[in-house]
This record gives structure tokens, sequence and C-alpha cells, in this order.
């Protein structure tokens, strides 16, 4: 058995923050798939067996178990000593764009991405609603990544990984990202050239599936 | 001047999960009136002069200017040395549920409350939808809370102000709290008992306004 098991499907965007820090870091893992839309994540047993909070990625260290990306994505900067925090500054640095991220960055954009390009409801006030909560959240990032290199400075971490976690699928959103936020392209092809990284596909990608 | 001195309105739940902090540390502090509904936080200079992702809580303390709730809460625990982790384990259980509050708990009941209940919109497809949104994170926490007195066990930490923050506010957003949550409404009124806890009115007043 791997070092690390993932919980995880490649459709999640939250599932692949971790997966890029486990690729990153070349970390002895393997996936666990989760069915993507069966609600098996929202069964009860899956909430006693594995999250009460309902929701993947989880990840198996030893005994560990451990849910939300951030916390993992945190637990596995301390584990190999990768893009962390160089000190307290620099760490509060980093969990105020990893909070940014799941309150407004990645959130509204994958509920975006699931309504509008997985189960394709056209546009209605609820995506004409949340593009416009993107398009807020992504001008911050935009305005940061003309001045950086990475969202904390010249050096990935784990907020450059946790917001990436959703710009390396192409389900349409209404938002044409080259155009609208070139910064953030940029930026994101630049974590995709880092060593060790693979496409959401690949890196969750099962025996069988 | 007071020792901390925290950017806020009384009417920002994000800016109360601060304000109790400080609060029920018993800490010096003292509220800067950021004004509310006139766009100030979006403008360049507040973001350039305060905080670039244009938003309140703002905590200034020495030289230090920090930036999103569960940064300062975590920041404060540090300082303090109170509502903070035990042990790294209690920690990441910690961040997990002021992540789970960023991604679903006070944000979707904060945009619910302020279109439904401030800007009062009434019923559109938009607040349907963020109520549905609500009621699921609701229920996640209604579970753990009808197990344990606070969000983590028998103690309150930062998690719990953090999650606290939008509860003491009347505004309508459809849902009826004491009938749907009854144990998130005890949790509340536990954390509103504990010594040097003052209401958001109360606790964000400025002279003068």
């Amino acid at each position: 058995m791997a070092e690390y098991r993932l919980h995880c499907f490649r459709e999640s965007g939250n599932a692949f923050k971790v997966a890029m820090m486990l690729d990153l870091c070349g970390a002895d893992w393997e996936p666990v798939f989760v069915p993507f839309g069966t609600g098996l994540t929202r069964t009860p047993q899956w909430r006693a067996e594995v999250n009460p909070m309902g929701e993947a990625p989880v990840l198996e260290h030893g005994a560990e178990r451990l849910s939300q990306s951030g916390v993992i994505l945190d637990y596995l900067a301390g584990q190999t000593g990768r893009f962390g925090a160089r000190d307290a500054a620099h760490g509060r640095e980093i969990w105020r764009w990893i909070l940014f991220d799941n309150h407004k960055f990645t959130s509204y954009y994958s509920m975006l991405r699931f309504q509008y390009g997985i189960q394709k409801t056209g546009e209605t006030p609820v995506t004409e609603f949340l593009r416009g909560r993107v398009r807020a959240a992504w001008s911050v990032a935009e305005a940061r990544l003309r001045e950086c290199e990475f969202i904390t400075g010249s050096e990935p971490t784990i907020a450059d990984l946790s917001m990436a976690g959703y710009h390396y699928y192409d389900e349409a959103t209404g938002i044409d990202r080259a155009a609208e936020f070139p910064a953030i392209e940029r930026w994101a092809a630049r974590i995709a050239a880092l060593p060790g990284w693979r496409p959401p596909a690949v890196a969750m990608s099962q025996r069988g599936l």
C-alpha cells in the first residue's frame, strides 16, 4: 500500500489541489476512487466511515485521516518540508490566500463550473450571480499575479496549489479566462510546468476506470 | 491608542468573529469604522492602504496589519493563549472547521442574509439557491453540535467564534433557526454566555455613530 491514500475523483478540483501537492513533492501515493455523482459522499455510511462533512478529498496517512484541502496541504507541507512558509508572517500570508480561495476564489468557480459546465443548466439567475462573484474574486488574484510570479511572492506555496485546483479543467463557465485574466493564465501555466506535475485525469486515474 | 485596532462595521459578521475574540480575551481594543454600503472597501485607495482583497475586517497590532478573519483569530490565539489548539491534531481540527466555515457555513448564510434580509430582494432563484446551500452546511454543524458542547469538543475555540459570527443578527433569511437547527441555537447561546461577550452593535459601536 502506498504511504498516502487520497480519496478523490478526477473531476474534483478540491481533490486535485492535494493530488498536485503529492505529485510535486514526489510522494508515494495512490488515489482511492470516490464515485462522482452517485451521492456516495453524502450517505450516512460514508459520513461515518470517511468524512462527516460529506466531502472529498480525504487523505489517509498512517492513522491520520484528514479532510479539508487546506488542512491537508498544510499537513503535507509539514511532512515534506515543501511549499510551506518561511516564517510566521509568510505562514499568515499563505493562510490568508487559502481562506480567500475557500471563501471566494475556487468556491464560486467550482459551483459555476458544476452548474453551467457539467449539469449544463444554461444561463440562469444563479449562474449569472456566481459568475459575478467569480469575476470579483479573480480580479483580486489577477492584480496580485501581475506583480508576482506566485501568489505570495517569487516561489510557489500551498496557497498557489489551493488556488490553482480548478484551472486544469475545460468545462464551459462563460468566462474567457485567457482574455479576461491573462496573469492568472500565465501563473497556472507556471504551476503546470513544475517538475512532477500531471493533469487531473492522469494524477487521479485508477486502474479499470 | 488601544493595543488592537479593528477596521470593521457592526453589520459585518466576519468582523464580529474577531470582535468576539477580542472581547472574550479581555483585549485592549478599539473599533475603526468602515462605512458600510458605500463601497469604500472596494476602492483602489482602501485596497492600497488597508486591504488589497477589498474586505473587512482588518486588524492592526503594532506594525502588523492582518486580514481574513481566520488568520486574525489564529494570530490572536497565539498572542493571548486563549481559544487555540491543545496540540497539532486539535489545531488541524480547528482549521478544518474554520475552512468549512469560510467555504460553506457563514459564507452562504451571509450572502443570503445580505440579499434577502438587508437588500430585501424578496425570494429569487438566487436566494433559493443560497438557502439550500445554507441548510446543507448547517445540517453538518447541527449533527456535530448534537454530540458536543462546542464544535471541536467540550471547550470553545476560535473555530466556534468563526462559525458563530453571523448568529447574533436578526435580519430575515427565510430560515427558522430555532425550529430547524436547535443544537446550533443552543451552541450560539452558550457562546453568548461566555464572560466578556457583547452583542455586535455594542462591541463594534463607535463614538458619534
